[in-house]
């Protein structure tokens, strides 16, 4: 085993993928996100970096409240769509059909399997994004993604992104039960 | 696509997995984290939210620097091992092969495909996590697992974890190219 150094310029992976639903000039908007994270485990604070000039920023930040999709490998596509095309530019809402929850101005999509709604619990500047953090407030899910009033991974068949490479990814074999495969160690 | 209301205690999935590491009471320690992502490009920081009463914490805040250290699917028992027992009561030390780059007290793990050193950019405190801010300042990788200059997602076989279930698994098949797959969506 022995390392070279790359640059420093490179990201973790796999990273997460979800679809960020704001309500932006009058309508609601979807951008897709990978820097994103739980951050806080109570009260439930997720994390959503996102880029200065963003269009979903402006509507984060009028209405105080925002969402978080998280897509089936099935909407890969319409996923990378809602990354290449800013709002400023296309109705993004055309793509989905969309409901909403308890709060207002946080259109959520019907077709992503597990959406949840946030209120804002802070803003945190960054040189080059704001990193929103979310305070989830009620969260959502398709019934048939459950197995024992649990989400099911396998059901909701998410995926996952890579840089560099640029890919998408689906979730592959179980490979081992957390809090119990390295048990063995401590003996 | 009916939803039901699920409890909002719940975390986006699947997470990434890393070992991030830190000298605490003089000896090098490990603790696994899920709660992680890149969160502004230039300069490159990346944020882990950590509990506030963490060992680990104790060694960062001391120090100003830390690593992150991503492992492959082969770690997955000594990465769950780190993520059940606090340093504070075993040496994580003896697990891994250790090494060091250009920071001090920033130890990295040699079975580790892909390692980066920081040093502390801020700490962001939340109601029950530190989140710790990191600019990335050197990174390494293992040779054989780069293909034309780049890391080889394939090569490192990382793996992601989720709850509810807390289960490990490995990455699946490619479903896509990123910035691409969508585009026809545009015509």
């Amino acid at each position: 085993m022995s390392k070279i150094e790359i640059s420093p310029e490179i990201a973790p992976f796999p990273k997460p993928i979800a679809l960020v639903g704001s309500m932006v000039g009058g309508r609601p908007n979807f951008i897709t996100v990978a820097w994103f994270n739980r951050l806080n485990r109570s009260p439930n604070i997720w994390g959503v970096a996102i880029s200065k000039k963003k269009y979903t920023l402006e509507g984060i930040k009028q209405h105080g409240s925002f969402s978080v999709n998280l897509p089936s490998a099935d909407l890969v596509e319409k996923t990378d769509y809602c990354g290449l095309y800013s709002g400023r530019n296309v109705d993004k809402s055309v793509l989905f059909n969309i409901f909403y929850g308890k709060l207002e101005n946080a259109p959520m999509i019907r077709e992503c399997p597990f959406c949840v709604e946030c209120s804002v619990y802070d803003f945190i500047k960054l040189p080059a994004s704001i990193l929103v953090l979310g305070e989830v407030q009620h969260a959502y899910a398709e019934e048939r993604c459950m197995t024992d009033d649990d989400l099911d991974p396998k059901k909701i068949n998410p995926f996952v992104f890579t840089k560099p490479g640029d890919k998408y990814w689906a979730l592959g074999e179980a490979i081992g039960d957390a809090w119990s495969v390295g048990k063995h160690l401590a003996e």
